[in-house]
């Protein structure tokens, strides 16, 4: 992960500010012959695209993808496919509202990235948050879109928020087909009804929250991943973390396992008549970085929204004690549009993981009372 | 992250098994003209090696580290310095004991990384863990040991266990100098009286359990890290979630942020006499994935160690059901040898922020009020 | 260097195909607050672009390049600087003649890349050449112009033509600013004049030639460059081979060095007003992979455009013998109009190896006779 | 290529200085199972290790070879194979002659890295060169020997020594037996001759040569490479180049191509009965930056030695004006030993390629006339 790249073979470059005429990013790395037409990208981005709920900032933005390069189609090829040249991705900036940007341009605004970034950079795009607005999320969720047509449709990215502010959901009515009938991905019907009124007193109280977003990745084979400084869950950490708002990441268990013991904690095996079973998952998927065939499964904890009409006490850039408040357009809680980042995130190092595992390895993996790699 | 590599400039790579002559690392980037002996690297290693007390693997073994290159001293240097080149650490290892490893050559471990290595290279030096055994974590150790050379005095790098199973530590009674007077890293002397009964309950019962370790990193100046993929926050995600048996990073309030409202997590600002200064640190020093001059604050939850003389239900590599009970030396829980790698792992992410820092920006910060770069 | 990304700090990622909509790049790892326009970009791209004379192809490509973002400017900065973020350039094509592709659809062009690419991807972008099409050089040209703003004023890069075919300039008749008078960027106006006349020949003979470029980067301070892997020669070489057609790469003497005796070819050093002086420049600027101070020399190689109007033997994809003859928009020798993509490439690796430097070392160098560094 | 790192997925470290205790390299992402003795990597050492002939420095080095890690053997495996794992490799220094260094201590050899060495990092281990010493080849040539395991016994890599000074070999009497009947590596006994009586003379001059090292890469199959700048010419040209003393790289024809016109140059092709035939290899078996599956020809220019014992003009560290005048063990042509170090660059470079070849596309090609990859 360097400055605005992440992957090793399947690499990502974003680009673009918030009031800035458009974002993008560069795939580059993408195996060719693969179909993809803008319409498969655009489905990921209509998840994602603002002013879908009262519950999400209303800045308004169709979020049409364009491909730019990378893909090509004739007569022969049965519609678009990639041609393992860089897939360049275009989304115009739209709603950049033009308004008087003279109250944040020199403050820090709390919570924010505004003071480290001047500190380090000195100048700044101060317009909508810039560089480090959660609107980049989009160039993500494109590229994620890209990632989840390398794994094919034998890999399954599914998140879901799971956590909002202290209310959970029920694991036991987890359906991930709720996941789409209600603005906050809730897997768990009850829990969406009782964070819509939470959200709405929240707004009332001019304040935001926090949350918690758990993606699960079906049908990884074992054997993806790499050893110390490449392990599967140390990359999945870094893309999660990288997510605006990001303070936390688990595998598996995650936090809950140091109070687990070596019996509770450790996976049994059984064979199955496929092939390996595991009677338990507390390792979520991972050991000593590589995948076991389990579900990966993963938890991002976000932090509440920083920008608030709660007037909070800060500085600006010639040092003078400010307050700041922030009205405008903005989520009472950033997770609840992080899911489908969550998702492309995965998918992505997920993608790169593949291409890694089957340069080193030929792909295939060993298995258990058979010869040679499957 | 790559393989067996990470960082961008300040590169660290380490190699060696369990059960190999030796393991080391190869130190690239390093800045030329740091003073460095092999005992600076000598004393951090000396807080990790085992048998140190009754709670950790008994192994015997030094850990003696050799400087082989990059660094030169002569009558004009007040002793030896490093020349720019790259930096080969070797440890010996010499109590390798020779015993019979029929039992676990075809077993899968539960718990451990022999089965998803199995699956990915077929075959596997099973002595010991061979690759992914935590004795990996002593060529670590060394790297950090030259990156807090780099970081220079200005930064202080403390790590402690703060979790044991379930039993925390009482944050009031924090005090660093106390990890040094327990064998558990505990900055809390009534924990650490309270964890020692507890293990030696643990080990009757047979078995392990898991801890959080925490770092505080103080010192690290605003502006170390980069933007999206860079960020300091994702990297010391990557290095931290890197490490055997890790299986949870926070940054900052980490989970615990899920809960806050928006008024309770920013941190808020006034103007010091030396420079802006925060009102709390939710953020765990890090805003936008670049450093604000604050603490920067992570924990890493670690499983329970994963060998454990209990019998676990198991396969091997033929595919028969079999039990594996693992015996001999093994830390009780892993965790407890974790800070000083915690640390390490800290240090060598500093250490690659602070030279990529220096080379987009030429170092320093913009402070508010005054022109140009600190 | 990986697929379509090169640099390690300064980066650069190119994507567009020849017919596709757009091609640009994106430029990562810039310092901020460099004042960069369009304009300035601009006036680089406009000495490549096609259609100047009559001895490069008449496609007709304003090459108008915008900037998409990576910069901000408001009523404190005096215009537009940059931001540290990544800059993303765009460049419309504009003139990709709607035309029958079925003759080369599937034909491989002999000295193309079409039969690798057919035979690495399977689907490829036949129309203009698509990715392999010498005008993605207008991207490099592109990150070379934001290139040469980061190494600043004191750093002076200059390309001529000084070889075509077997006809070469006359070194004593070297004059910079002639490379602006004539279509072939020749510092020598007679050679200029004979090219002339032996261009018009071979367009009567229905080919075309090779031709030789050469580079000079004035002012490159000492010290720039790394160690074994990392050397600026090294970087240098992979740089200018990896432009479209470029067969050799050379530094300072290059080819001829295998001719010469130890006394003739390293360069003697005496104590100058300034500084070490050296009483001649055979290594090229370059020493053990690290700048010496001197002027950075390399030449370039270039095989004779391979699209000529002569038929030659091939096949096409579906194993078939045929014959192809390329009519249609070609230089009749691609180095014409290599001058200024060598150039760029030369900027973009010394911006890269100054970024480098100042990370591991801070900045400046060691001066003989003097402390510390300069 | 990063410091002293080069390769993407075939990665190779080298540490070590001419007069240290030890050298060596680490060799991550190697592919898992493949059987590798210390015994295979000697080989190819002891074609490069010093003391061979009276041509070459009589430096006294066994050059023996230690595997530390990354192979493991056991009663089911014949032999030792890799596991996957980093494999740490090291040569011990035994012949670093303890003498009096004060004489070079402080000066700057003409035609060495010490000027630029000293200007960048201020302290530097002067001793035989230190980093920058050829010694270093060693591991690559060690590196080398892995790489050509990676490639297997399809792909044939062998280079020739085929100029010294201004003397070449007569292409016509090529033969490839010969190079390992003669101390130059020179496929032409009558050439070897020559040199041999041209070298005394020089010898008796007090002064040393420059030449030319070719390298053949048989069997390399069409589609290795990638775009623009992962080009598989580039990063032959970056591989050879970092070669120490080399000035010049040049794929298939290389300077030669600017020479020849468009029919000339591009190779035609017909349908053989294995497939895609050329019928001349002008472009040294790469086009676009990838394989056509031609033999991959490259050729190195070495200038001459820069240890001579006739006295040079130069300076030292507190900037006076010195003579120097180097006596001791060197090669009078630096070159004569360089042929196994370009087969070994080149072996690695080509087994990245591979690896990266079968992360994007699965590995195989396209062939003209049949279905799907083979």
């Amino acid at each position: 992960m360097s400055h605005n790249t992440f992957g090793q073979l399947f690499r990502v470059t974003t680009w673009g500010e918030s009031h800035g005429p458009a974002l993008g990013c560069v795939v580059d790395g993408c195996p060719p012959g693969i179909p993809l037409e803008a319409a498969e990208i655009q489905q990921w981005l209509d998840l994602r695209k603002p002013g879908t709920s009262r519950f999400v900032t209303q800045r308004r933005e169709p979020d049409e993808v364009r491909i730019l390069s990378g893909v090509f189609g004739d007569a022969r090829t049965s519609g678009q496919v990639t041609t393992g040249a860089p897939i360049s991705l275009m989304i115009d900036n739209l709603d950049q509202r033009s308004r008087d940007y003279s109250d944040i341009a020199t403050a820090f605004r709390p919570g924010h990235a505004d003071y480290p970034y001047f500190a380090k950079y000195g100048v700044r795009d101060y317009r909508g948050g810039g560089r480090s607005s959660a609107r980049e999320t989009a160039a993500r969720v494109a590229a994620g879109a890209i990632a989840r047509k390398v794994l094919g449709e034998g890999v399954r990215i599914r998140a879901a928020l799971v956590q909002l502010g202290k209310l959970k959901i029920d694991p036991g009515r987890w359906d991930w087909a709720e996941t789409r009938n209600n603005p906050f991905w809730a897997p768990d019907a009850e829990a969406a009804a009782r964070w819509e009124s939470y959200l709405d007193e929240l707004r009332k109280d001019l304040t935001s929250v926090g949350a918690v977003v758990e993606v699960h990745a079906e049908g990884v084979p074992a054997g993806w991943g790499a050893q110390l400084y490449g392990k599967l869950d140390a990359e999945l950490a870094a893309a999660l973390m990288s997510i605006n708002a990001a303070k936390g990441v688990e595998i598996g268990e995650g936090f809950a396992s140091a109070e687990l013991t070596g019996q509770q904690n450790a996976d049994e095996m059984r064979m199955g008549e496929d092939g390996p079973l595991f009677l338990s998952n507390h390792a979520g998927g991972v050991l000593g970085g590589i995948s076991t065939g389990q579900t990966v499964i993963a938890k991002v904890a976000f932090k509440p929204t920083s920008s608030i009409p709660t007037p909070r006490r800060s500085l600006n850039e010639t040092g003078e004690e400010i307050e700041v408040r922030t009205t405008g357009r903005h989520d009472p809680c950033v997770a609840i549009r992080a899911a489908p980042v969550v998702e492309a995130m995965t998918a992505c190092v997920l993608a790169d993981a593949f291409l890694r595992h089957r340069a080193q390895t030929g792909g295939g993996a060993f298995v258990p009372g058979q010869d040679g790699r499957r």
